[in-house]
């Protein structure tokens, strides 16, 4: 396995496989890489020929009071992770590598990033189409894997691919979770001991829902409210949403009666931790 | 010389192109092809291997009180004219083809957009790139070509496809004017007999600005003013705008001590014309 920096070197590698007939997978990440990624990472590696990760830590997703220069990064043990999961190549560019200062031109889409993430968010998901554009343009591969647990940047990749025909496949992978079930995120490192233990209420809260999904609850103010109380119990969560929209289109609903996305998004002391399921109701 | 409609059959037939090792050619249109469409092809016929030509009155750029309805249209005349000038394959999709009626992801521009043409445009800019990276994305060609009569779309281009990486180099190709020096436009058959006449007010106007600029002016607001007073003498031209631009950022300037662009736009009665030079001062 191989790491490069540069548009060239990795383009020029990525051209010799296709030339050579090698399937090839994107897996696009902002490093920190832990056993979430690594999932997306095996999976590709099992599905195709060549599998490419990149590690940019995207300045133009992040807002001016987010934590872009504070975000973690090791590509040292990125290179390890990697490997392990059956990648051959890294490119881990940097920011000027990517980005010229004048800048013009950016992917955006409307209405899906208007609620979620992206309502207070208002720049992020145009950040994450404008750089996820550039990977594909740069490495052209035939399929890219993307988490399950940014559902909503998963939403907006599909639907870019299909707006703009993008000539690859989106492949959304699970959740992968701790064994006390809270979910991987390159975040949790920003949690105290006390706020780890505390950060269980986001799984446990969506376990509560489902449940009453489970025994035929429908009503989306109903479910919203069983998952507020649930938070509430936690007193050092801080509630940022909490949405039941519909899979596909991100728009609100208010009966489950199709496939929804139940998905969270909590302050734990000052990081913020988001969870979701989808269900087919 | 074949047509396809739909985006499965350019892309495979391109696939195939690809995998044979000929080099490709895209010269995107929105037909009504004249002499100064031929000349492009022509130009990628002579550059590569294989040339498809897109011909698609893309909607998404025209402005409500604009032209799309009555805008120019003839594929068994445009099938003739690609033929003649040596294009191997037509894309011409239908609207339905091209977007889903809940089209969420556009591309766009922002400072580059803002002046000249997209000042009375402004949805215009988006709309073209948009469709030109939906055609990058289905018709992955080696090299793109376009007139040098849309300059500010041509600026723009290059501008997103530098920034979007896209693989592709984008060939500016010389306005082609008819005989009394009328630059060749689709839109030149809404001119009756005397319009046709008054027309010839946009490339006069720029020859004097050219003959000023020979004899050593620099002043752009003088050089403005040379324009402005010879348009006036055609009593069928309304003014648009008339500006003098860096050539590259397109942002407005004070003296033209670099390459620069002249560029004009003119109502004569009903119909909007355009035309420019570059200078490299």
């Amino acid at each position: 396995m191989n790491t490069v920096k540069t548009i060239n070197e990795v383009r020029n590698q990525v051209k010799v496989w296709k030339k050579e007939g090698y399937s090839i997978a994107l897996v696009p990440t902002m490093g920190s890489l832990h056993a979430g990624h690594a999932s997306l990472i095996s999976r590709a590696a099992k599905e195709n020929e060549k599998v490419v990760v990149s590690i940019f830590v995207n300045p133009i997703q992040f807002g001016p009071s987010e934590d872009l220069d504070s975000y973690p990064r090791d590509l040292n043990k990125d290179e390890i992770v990697c490997e392990g999961a059956g990648a051959d190549l890294i490119f881990a560019p940097k920011a000027t590598e990517m980005y010229y200062k004048d800048i013009e031109a950016s992917v955006s889409v409307k209405e899906l990033a208007a609620g979620l993430c992206g309502a207070k968010r208002p720049n992020h998901f145009a950040g994450v189409c404008t750089v996820v554009s550039k990977l594909f343009n740069i490495i052209p591969a035939d399929k890219a894997y993307f988490g399950q647990k940014d559902a909503q940047q998963l939403a907006i990749i599909k639907r870019m691919v299909r707006d703009l025909n993008f000539d690859i496949e989106i492949i959304g992978c699970p959740i992968i979770r701790e064994k006390d079930g809270l979910a991987k995120s390159s975040r949790n490192v920003y949690l105290s001991p006390e706020e780890r233990q505390a950060a269980l209420i986001l799984n446990k809260s969506l376990t509560k829902c489902r449940e009453a999904l489970s025994n035929g609850e429908r009503s989306t103010n109903l479910l919203k409210e069983i998952i507020k109380a649930q938070i509430q119990t936690e007193t050092l969560a801080r509630i940022d949403y909490i949405e039941i929209v519909d899979a596909l289109s991100l728009d609100a609903i208010d009966f489950a009666n199709k496939p929804i996305l139940v998905a969270i998004a909590i302050y734990i002391g000052k990081t913020r931790l988001i969870d979701n399921f989808i269900y087919e109701a």
